[in-house]
């Protein structure tokens, strides 16, 4: 990519001219590279989309009469007479001047901006760019200032390469969750509940209870014992924790009630303390592994809002487990074996869709992480002897763990290539301390267990966008809202297409008769967008023989199949979770 | 009850004559008749149950010195003058002076009292009598006032009356969830947590897991669509519903965060109604019947908590049915039939255990219940002849509707023989006009839908404390926290005492095995404490020939089975949730 900075900071500089031009009173502002491209921001401008082949064609007009990109130095008072009309740039002069004896601006044909360089050679090569969307951003990302109008473009050496970048930008964005959230109407928001507060529709719902029910019987059958414990709690547990002074940011405000502090709980971990807490332990129970399909409240700021992806409340496959120090090996083994059974079920494959990271503390760092080296020796070591010993693709990242001990992070490539922290596993050895945790020992005396923090496959709701993106909308059955769609050829067929309809039911298959007077060609579309999993068609030949024409939502069709072999089979299909 | 006012008013004065005795710094306060007894509350007393059998001996003492209740009338200077060292007594005085001109007194061997009357005869006939419990209560119930001590009893005119009353009362404690809850480990509170804010345990989770996948699935048998939405709003949803001021009582408090007011929600309506309107509507797709396991949140006065049974966060077993008018019979009729089939498989029998309340409006009352007679007219014939037509046991209560429509209230007999209202189902004619719901009718006109919004099990909480009280923790097999417990009788025996609980495993039984060095008749005994539903009592003989050796809770010995037919039979029984 930095190759390529030169060329986009350069096709910076001509976006503003060409809007500039344009819109003369239009304000620019800063207009940096980004990942992949460039933006500039203008005060005083109201664009969409559609205004960009207006201004790309002045781009390539402007750009014909650019000879180069022509150094001027002057002092910080000529650089503000220059500018007096933006209060923008006399802002950024003002900063600079602080700092430097000189202001340097660049001039290419008429268009003089304020800038420190970085340009190509010559400005004939501004050939195969491209503007790509308009969006609102506030003047240095903040608030509190104005809100200004930010014109996103790209630009590469070659009109193969930016064709290939607009392909998979598009790809991208055709998978991206938002949109097949909207699409097949899984999710939506709306202004009178809230920013980042999801309604999941029906159908979005299905996908939800199906992976809840599978995290929670999976994790049963491996001895975990699920909870549920209140969404709220009295200030003082988060204070006892270090929740509150730590994480306050991001916790809802304090809610005084009568007698009573509530607060509603960003982490279930002190709630779970209380739990272990409420009988007497013995070495002889343990490893106690509470779990919790466990609602949370962060408070996240608007702009890092995303969809499903990053919510205000979310609910998350939670879990803390109590067990000796000795038992730590086993335990880590047995939550990455889980991690990697349940994320391989759903189609993620470790290595390739996600890999892990350890992250250290700093032994030197006491600020940061909690002074006990030989904890930290121990922890640490417990952790990264699991990820050697099982083979597991991990890197080490010093100084990400958490105050209280070293994790194990898992990984997540996003479709757009960059990585992004899914989920922990976290070791801990400072909250038994805290919440003075005990058990008896075998020599019958009282001890601190360690606790392990750990998700399984996160939150629901970022599970979900990884899901929507993965599979771009076409789930693996058992995951399908509308496992399968009844086609009636005819209104004749109608009564049997019910009647199959209610055999699938009766054997808990999601099924919908599209009893529309419409062409079959009509029908099988728009299964096809709603993306069922099956298509049954039911005629006449059909219905004399009890059978079905059964097609797949890509539209193969898979033939005539006696209805009692679909429903074994599709019944088979969503039993072993199948993805296909 | 009546007949015995007197008697057990006249043992009020005897209880506080005796402790007066025994304490001569307690202030006594006042000692009315409540329901099945008396109670007297004192200042500047401490005493305990242990305290009873020394307080019962000195009222024997005094009462054989008293010859009968003598009035006196003093002017309220007098009788500020002879209560003078007794403040609440003064209070008492004061306001009664305001209305009355004289103050009556009444006297019995050395005791004076401010009473108004009420008395036997002869208090030699204050013979049978019991002193209950002891608690602490504000003066004049107010959270503001200081704390008394009360000393609750009960009076009857013969020793088979009292005994009878006692061992009733024995009963009732016996089935009090909240014991229960702790005898059987299903669900503790934390003073760290908060009030009304239960944690349910491994083992009460279970139940509750149980009761909400069984709800759900057969939600959605019937066609009902169950959906997730967030426990927070904006403040602005829940004044356009009209919530914001009716319930501000009992709703949290506003949290204020950036540009936003959230809100914990009373109810699930708004967002559900927010849904429904994220898509147009037509006739063809009505009924639409949102529903959710949905978390609510309400701040119930400290004193009103109890156990599960009054909590300050819930889950409702909601859902909201949009629907046209025509349509609203067979809707409520469904309704009912699902509330009676849910109940029923849980052992409550409708007519035996619950009844139907018909809840209606007031024609004249416009600030109670919102202006639209023919609505009302058509809203309430709709219910009343639901109920008629499938002979349901009902009553009707005029005024107890909601201000937005009548209601059918699901009333459930407690253990203690009172009625309480556990869920209900609300017709609401008003709603829709505050959201603007809409539908498409077959004209192609814009018309409203009506809402009906409906529990069917009521809040699981609630659920789980009418449950646990019916079955006194004997629950139905399918409900047990721990189905089977398998016993070793030698350890010669635990291998094949952890095959057979793999195998029962396998087949998704809840199973433990007794590992402990104990005795056969102590594990027994312990199995039968826990309330399992089955034991497994395993030796050589059972082990040569791959059988088990089957005991109910009760002890009952069902003979030598091959596991085979045991895992069978639980699995039917399981399968369909058999009550026995």
């Amino acid at each position: 990519m930095t190759d390529f900075e030169n060329l986009r900071h350069s096709s910076a500089h001509l976006l503003a001219a060409a809007v500039t031009s344009l819109w003369p009173e239009a304000l620019p502002t800063i207009g940096p590279v980004i990942e992949n491209g460039f933006y500039y921001d203008f005060d005083n401008l109201t664009v969409s989309e559609t205004d960009f082949p207006k201004i790309e064609a002045e781009m390539k007009k402007i750009v014909k009469d650019w000879k180069s990109f022509e150094k001027i130095e002057i002092d910080a008072k000529d650089a503000e007479n220059t500018f007096k009309e933006n209060p923008y740039k006399l802002e950024l002069i003002e900063d600079l001047s602080d700092k430097e004896e000189k202001i340097t601006l660049y001039k290419s044909g008429d268009f003089l901006d304020l800038c420190s360089g970085g340009h190509i050679e010559d400005p004939k090569e501004i050939k195969y760019f491209k503007l790509l969307s308009v969006a609102g951003a506030y003047w240095r990302g903040s608030e509190k200032n104005k809100m200004l109008t930010r014109i996103y473009g790209t630009a590469f050496p070659t009109q193969k390469e930016l064709d290939e970048y607009l392909e998979q930008r598009a790809l991208a964005e055709e998978s991206d969750h938002r949109k097949i959230g909207k699409d097949l109407n899984l999710f939506v928001f709306s202004d009178l509940v809230g920013k980042g507060l999801p309604l999941l529709t029906p159908k979005g719902s299905v996908i939800r209870r199906e992976l809840e029910r599978f995290v929670v019987d999976e994790e049963l059958k491996r001895g975990y014992q699920h909870v549920y414990t209140p969404s709220l709690a009295k200030t003082e547990l988060f204070k006892t924790s270090g929740h509150y002074p730590y994480y306050k940011e991001t916790m809802y405000p304090v809610m005084k009630v009568d007698e009573d502090e509530l607060i509603l709980r960003p982490m279930t971990c002190p709630h779970h303390f209380m739990l272990y807490k409420s009988a007497p332990r013995s070495y002889k129970e343990l490893p106690i592994k509470l779990a919790e399909i466990a609602p949370q409240f962060r408070y996240e700021k608007s702009g890092e809002l995303s969809g499903l992806m990053r919510v205000r409340t979310f609910i998350l496959s939670d879990s803390h487990i109590f067990a000796t120090k000795e038992q730590a090996t086993e335990i880590i083994k047995d939550v990455i074996d889980l991690i990697n059974f349940l994320n391989g079920k759903l189609g993620f494959e470790v290595g390739k869709d996600y890999r892990f990271r350890l992250s250290l503390g700093k032994r030197d760092d006491e600020k940061k992480f909690y002074k006990d080296d030989k904890a930290w020796d121990f922890a640490e070591k417990v952790l990264r002897d699991v990820l050697k010993d099982i083979d597991a693709p991990f890197f080490e990242a010093p100084g990400e763990a958490a105050f209280y001990g070293p994790k194990i992070d898992v990984q997540m490539k996003k479709v757009n290539g960059t990585e992004e922290t899914a989920f922990t596993v976290q070791y801990d050895f400072v909250m038994p301390k805290r919440f003075e945790l005990k058990y008896i020992n075998e020599k019958g005396e009282e001890v601190e267990p360690i606790v392990i923090h750990r998700a399984s496959i996160g939150a629901f709701e970022r599970s979900m966008a990884f899901i929507i993106e993965k599979y771009k909308g076409n789930f693996p059955t058992w995951l399908t809202p509308v496992q399968v769609k009844v086609l009636p050829i005819t209104d004749r067929n109608l009564d049997y297409a019910n009647r199959v309809a209610k055999i699938l039911r009766d054997n808990n298959i999601r099924v919908e008769v599209d009893e529309r007077n419409e062409t079959l060609g009509a029908k099988i579309r728009n299964a096809q967008n709603e993306k069922v999993a099956y298509m049954l068609i039911v005629g006449d030949k059909e219905e004399k023989s009890d059978a079905v024409s059964e097609r797949g939502r890509s539209g193969k069709d898979y033939g005539v199949h006696p209805l009692e072999k679909f429903v074994e089979d599709i019944k088979k299909e969503i039993e072993e979770k199948s993805i296909n």
